[in-house]
C-alpha cells in the first residue's frame, strides 16, 4: 500500500519544493478545473463546481437570514453609464471587455461586460427608490463577471469568474456602515465555520480600497506558502454612487436626500483559498462542510458474499441522514482507491469488509490525520457526523496554528522585510500612500488590512518604514 | 372592499381586451421584472427571481437524480471555435454579440458571447473523453446566454436570459436518443407537477429544429391568448458536434469512434408561461410550488390585544413546517392588503382576527377560487399543505381545460386557418418545408410539434394544406 501510495502521488509536486506547481497539479489532477480554449478563462469541472454549489447554498442562507433577497441585473453596461462615477471607472476601465457588435450591426454605443455592477444597479435603484419607506433596499446577485487580466490562475485570478455581489441602499451613512460591517461578519463567520479558514478582518488602506468606496473592509487569509489571500470585501460607498447615479429619496423630514450605499462580494476565488490553506502533498483536503463527497464507502473484498450488500446498506443509511456519501465499487485495488480518494480530499474514507461485518464495525480513516479507527456499525450516521464536525475543527485549528506561525510583529524595516518572506507582518504605519508604495517596491508586500479594532497605533508607534508618527497597525504581506 | 378592489385593479388591462398590455402591467406592477438601460435586457427583481430560484432548485434535483452533475464553462467562445459546426453557426451567427476589445487592446480574434455552449463544451469533451470507460458524460450548467434579438419581451424573449443547458456524450446513437427522451420527460414532469402547466411533447419539424441537431423534441404549452409557448427543448445531436469538435473515444472493440451527444435547455422563459397560463384580471396567480410566498398571514384588527402575537405564532408554525410564509403587518387597510396579495398571486391568504382567535380558527382565501373558508387552528400546517396541493391540482386542471377548449382538429385548410386564431390545430401534414412555409405565410402559424407517439399520420391522411399524402399529425399554432 505504501508503495502504491508513492507511485500514485509522485505526479503531484511537493508544496515545499514548488508550491505553484503543487497547486496546478492538485486542481488539474483532482478534476476541480481545467484550462479552456479561451485565454484566461477556466472551466469549473463537476468536482470543483460541487464545492461552489455548497458555498453558494450556505452563504445564500446567511444572506437571506439578514433580509437580503436575490435579483438579477444585466451582463451589459452601456459605456455612458459606466462613466458616471469617475473614480470607479478609472479603477476598472483597464480591465473591461467591450462588446462592439451585435449580430450583423455595429453598436452605436459600446457595452462593457460587467466587471462589477454598482453602476447598472445604481441606475435601477435610482428608479425604484422614491421615499424613506422604500429603504433599506437589500439585494444580492449570483453571477459571472469579467475582468480582463494579463496573468491568470484558476480560481485565484481569471478573466471570467463567478461571484456574488450584494448591493444595498440606506437612509444614513451610519446605517450603510452597519450593513457593511454586518456583511463582513457574515463573511468571517462563513470563512471560519464553513471553509475552516481563520481570517483577519480589517480595513483596507486608501490605495487598496475599492474604486469609488469611502472605505473597504476585507477578510484576509494566510496560505501555506506564506502569501495572503483576500477572501472577500465589503464596501461602504458613502453617497458616492448615489450622487453618480442619482439615487435619491424623500426623507422623513420631506427633503430630497441622497442614499448611502454598500456593496460586498466573494467569489470562486475562495475555492483557491480552501485548496491552499488545507491541501497537503497527497492532494486536496476538503473541509467537510464544502466537500461534495463527505464520506466515501469502500467495500473491501467486495466479491465476498454480503460485502456489497452491506456497503449499499451503509451508503443508504448515510444518505438518509443527510451525509453526502458515495460508494466506490469500481474494479480497482483498495490501495489505488485509497490514494484516489485521499488525493480528492474526501474527509472520511469508510471501509467495510467480511471481518468488519462479522465484528459489527467499520474502519474509517480521516483525511486530516490519516489514522485508522474501528467504529461500531450501531449509530453510524451520528458517529460520522460527529467525526465530520471534528475534522472541521481540526482543520480550522491547524490552519490557525499555521497562520500564527507565519505572523510576526516588526518594529524595524529589516524585520518587516524578513517577515513578509514567510507570512504576515504586523507593524505600525504612518498611513501615507508614498510610504506604502516604497514598502511595496522594496519588499513586494502590500498593505493587507488594519485590524478591525484599530486603536490608532501601537507597536513602537512610529512607522516601521519612514519613522514618522504611526497612525495605524497594519498587516503587510505578499499576496495573491 | 369590492370598491377598493375595483380602484386597485383598474391599472391592469383586462386579458380579453389587450392581452399584451395585461402581461406588461402584471409583470411590472407585481415587481417581477423591470426594463433596464440596456436594450433588450431585463432586470429580474426579487419577486421574479424568487420564482426562478424555486424553478432552479426543483429542476436541479431532478437532473441530479438522473446522474447529471453541474459544471461551468466560459462565457466567451473564440470565433474559430464557433465556426466548426457549419449548420450550427449559420443558425446562430445573426444573433451573436461580439467582444472585440479587452481592456486597452484590440483582440486578434473576436469572442462570441455564448448563445448556447455546444461548441465550447464540445471542445472540452474532446479532451476529457478518451475511452468508452469515460462515457456517458452527463453535465449541466446554469448560466446566462446572449442572443441579439430585434424585438424583446421580458421573460419571453430578451437579449440576455438565464437558463440551464445540459450536454451529454454517449457511445451510441440509441443511448443519446434515450437521454434526449429522458430529459424531455424530466421537463414534462416538471412543467406539469411544479408549474401546473400541461404540455404537449413532441418532435419539431426539420425547419424548426435546433441548428446542428438530428432531431429536436419540445414541450409546448397553450397560453390564454391562444398562442403557443415553447417551454423547453431536448436535442439529439447525433455525431454532428462530435465530428465538428473531434469528440472521439476508443470503443469496447478497440476502435476510435465518434461520440453521440445531446443537449437540452429551459430558461427564465418558463416564468412567462406561468404568468400567461395562470394569471387573471386581478394579476398573477402563482402555482404553489414556485410561489416565493405560499401563504401570507394577515393579522386583522392588529392593534387588538393578542392578534399580532397569534399571527406571529402562526407564522412561526408555518415556517417550521417548511411552508414559505410571510406576515403583512404594514399599516394599511385589510382591503388594500387583500388586493395587493391577490395581484401578487400568493396562493393562500390567511386572516386571523380577535373573533378567529376566540373560535380557534383562521380564515383562508385561496387565490384560485377566492372563496372564504374557516379552518381550525389545530393542525394548521397540515391543512394548509393539503390546500396548497389542491391549489396546484386546481390550476393544472383549469389550464388543461383551457388548452382543450383551444385545441381543434382540422381536415381542411379553412379549418386550420380559423383554428390557429384561437389555439392549437391538430392536422395531417405532408412534412415538406415548402408547404410549411406557405402555411406560415398564409396564417401566421408555425408547426409546433409532432406528438411523441406519431403513428405516421391520421386525420384524413392527406396534408391539410397541399393535399399530398400526409406523413405526420402536426400541431400548428401562432407562437411566442
Amino acid at each position: 500500500m505504501a508503495k502504491n501510495n508513492e507511485t500514485f502521488v509522485q505526479h503531484i509536486a511537493s508544496r515545499s519544493e514548488d508550491f505553484p506547481q503543487w497547486y496546478t497539479d492538485v486542481i488539474l489532477k483532482t478534476d476541480m478545473v481545467d484550462y479552456s480554449d479561451v485565454k484566461g478563462c477556466m472551466v469549473i469541472k463537476p468536482y470543483g463546481y460541487g464545492v461552489w454549489e455548497l458555498i453558494q447554498q450556505q452563504m445564500d442562507a446567511r444572506f437571506k437570514a439578514t433580509g437580503v433577497k436575490n435579483a438579477y441585473f444585466p451582463l451589459f453596461i452601456p459605456e455612458s453609464l459606466l462613466l458616471k462615477e469617475a473614480e470607479h471607472v478609472e479603477g476598472f476601465a483597464p480591465e473591461v471587455a467591450w462588446v462592439t457588435q451585435g449580430g450583423n450591426e455595429k453598436l452605436t454605443e459600446r457595452l462593457a461586460i460587467r466587471p462589477t455592477s454598482e453602476t447598472i444597479i445604481g441606475s435601477m435603484y435610482s428608479r425604484w427608490i422614491q421615499s424613506y419607506r422604500d429603504l433599506p433596499v437589500l439585494m444580492n446577485q449570483w453571477c459571472n463577471v469579467v475582468r480582463w487580466e494579463k496573468s491568470t490562475r484558476p480560481f485565484l485570478r481569471t478573466s471570467e469568474f463567478l461571484w456574488q455581489e450584494g448591493h444595498t441602499a440606506h437612509e444614513t451613512f451610519d446605517e450603510a456602515q452597519e450593513e457593511t460591517m454586518r456583511m463582513l461578519e457574515v463573511y468571517r463567520d462563513f470563512a471560519e465555520n464553513v471553509l475552516a479558514i481563520p481570517v483577519i478582518t480589517g480595513r483596507k488602506s486608501e490605495k487598496e480600497k475599492f474604486a469609488g468606496a469611502v472605505a473597504t473592509y476585507t477578510m484576509e487569509a494566510m496560505m501555506q506558502d506564506g502569501k495572503a489571500l483576500q477572501m472577500g470585501t465589503s464596501h461602504n460607498l458613502g453617497d458616492n454612487f448615489a450622487r453618480g447615479y442619482e439615487i435619491q429619496y424623500l426623507s422623513r423630514a420631506g427633503k430630497l436626500e441622497y442614499c448611502f450605499t454598500t456593496s460586498w462580494g466573494t467569489s470562486t476565488r475562495m475555492t483557491g483559498g480552501v485548496i491552499m490553506v488545507h491541501g497537503d502533498d497527497r492532494g486536496l483536503v476538503l473541509p467537510p462542510r464544502v466537500a461534495p463527497i463527505q464520506v466515501v464507502v469502500l467495500p473491501i473484498a467486495m466479491h465476498k458474499e454480503g460485502v456489497l450488500d452491506k456497503a449499499k446498506e451503509i451508503l443508504a443509511q448515510l444518505l438518509a441522514a443527510g451525509i453526502r456519501a458515495e460508494m466506490d465499487d469500481r474494479d480497482q485495488s483498495p490501495g489505488w482507491k485509497f490514494n484516489e480518494w485521499e488525493m480528492k480530499g474526501v474527509p472520511i474514507r469508510l471501509e467495510v469488509g467480511p471481518k468488519d461485518i462479522e465484528n459489527k464495525q467499520v474502519v474509517i480513516v480521516r483525511r486530516d490525520d490519516l489514522k485508522k479507527q474501528f467504529i461500531p456499525m450501531e449509530n453510524l450516521p451520528e458517529t460520522l457526523k460527529a467525526q465530520l464536525d471534528d475534522v472541521h475543527k481540526g482543520l480550522f485549528d491547524k490552519a490557525l496554528a499555521m497562520r500564527e506561525s507565519k505572523t510576526v510583529d516588526a518594529r524595524t524595516f529589516e524585520e518587516l522585510k524578513a517577515g513578509v518572506q514567510t507570512g504576515f507582518v504586523r507593524a505600525a504605519w504612518c498611513g501615507e500612500r508614498e510610504c506604502e508604495d516604497e514598502i511595496k517596491a522594496a519588499t513586494g508586500a502590500s498593505t493587507r488590512c488594519m485590524p478591525l479594532h484599530d486603536t490608532g497605533a501601537a507597536l513602537g508607534d512610529v512607522c516601521v518604514h519612514c519613522g514618522k508618527p504611526a497612525k495605524h497597525v497594519m498587516y503587510f504581506a505578499k499576496a495573491y
